[in-house]
């Protein structure tokens, strides 16, 4: 290792014991992919996140504004009627709420869990998110049809769908896992089946997801909508 | 016109008419792309924008945490020494601050008057921006040298020019105005000049801008950061 490798890798770690002094600040940057692959919330900001998240319900209107946007969006287009036109949607904390998971676990602070939260979500209880759930009626209402497309490995498939049911999605065109195992990159996969997609007389009228991850890539959509998370970052 | 385009027609106009009721939700919505095309700020957000840009000073906070990250991100850097590396600056509401023009204007919420903003730019005493400032100094420390790219016209390079020298801002490598009169978008004409740079030996080591316009198409950078910007939307 050169003395400048040596540098840099101090400074990484000099980096995460920065705290953010301004958690709203920090917020934003995280929205904004200004603030990228970190890996916990700052300690000095569970309290911010819970005020987000839980207590002023910032995290609703936030949601709502969203969702708003993206059905006056659709609303205004013309739609062909030679194309299947479809709208992509991702799962966890976009249509299904991970809170009550990270509200037992410090809002994000703590070190993600990976068996914990397989147990979560094997339980098959998350909380469908009410915005997202408008703007899911709202499209089908307009002829788009909606398609799951998702992180979550296929092993889950039995628990989620009866989840995303119980939660009141009961309709896709296509629901999407990742292989069970996959060491795939989120943004890699979901790009990938975005691609098949359009390959097969999809129109992808657009992209709803709480992680750029999400978004970005190739086939994005003809429009993306960013969901506020002030959770955790999906790489 | 058919009857969709008709509808699609009262839609926009309904849609101008809506005011978001919740403004910290409007701004986030700003900063994550998700609404876009704005003309003039919700009226009912002026006093929302006054109190971010002056009052509460949550404006600096969260430009201070931009421009460290981006700090944090170049001083990570391994530089390569076969190349110019370089990193973009835009200049309104980047480098040099017009909010003291927006303050007498309604805070955005006013409709844009070009002859106004003429006569403001003519003055050249835009106060630079603090956070900005510190990033173009350090920076330059590693080994990076600034370039400014800026979506004004050519023939106010003079004002412009001793307005930047007064701000604190004395040295660039390449300071790239739009010609005079142009009509090409701000987007197309940065990412045309971004190409050249890139082609002729340069490379971008980060871009900041406060509109997305600075940081899309093609050659964006090899990361871009996006300082607030509650005031006006540059399409």
């Amino acid at each position: 290792m050169n003395n400048f490798e040596n540098e840099a890798e101090l400074l990484v770690k000099l980096r995460l014991s920065i705290n953010y002094p301004n958690c709203r600040s920090w917020h934003l940057g995280v929205e904004t992919s200004n603030i990228i692959n970190f890996k916990t919330v700052p300690a000095n900001c569970k309290d911010y996140v819970e005020d987000y998240l839980i207590t002023s319900q910032q995290y609703r209107y936030d949601s709502k504004t969203v969702c708003k946007e993206a059905y006056f969006y659709a609303k205004g287009l013309a739609l062909r009627n030679d194309t299947y036109n479809v709208w992509i949607f991702d799962l966890d904390d976009t249509l299904l709420s991970n809170v009550p998971f990270y509200a037992k676990h410090g809002y994000g602070t703590e070190k993600h869990d990976p068996e914990a939260f397989r147990k979560w979500l094997e339980v098959g209880e998350a909380p469908g998110l009410p915005e997202t759930l408008h703007l899911y009626n709202n499209i089908q209402e307009l002829g788009i049809e909606p398609i799951l497309l998702t992180e979550r490995f296929q092993e889950f498939e039995e628990v989620t769908l009866k989840n995303l049911k119980d939660a009141g999605f009961p309709y896709w065109r296509h629901i999407l896992f990742r292989p069970t195992g996959s060491n795939m990159k989120t943004a890699n996969f979901k790009s990938k089946e975005r691609k098949k997609l359009e390959k097969s007389g999809h129109t992808i009228i657009g992209n709803i997801g709480d992680q750029y991850a999400d978004l970005t890539k190739d086939n994005p959509g003809r429009r993306t909508f960013k969901l506020p998370n002030p959770l955790y970052y999906e790489p």
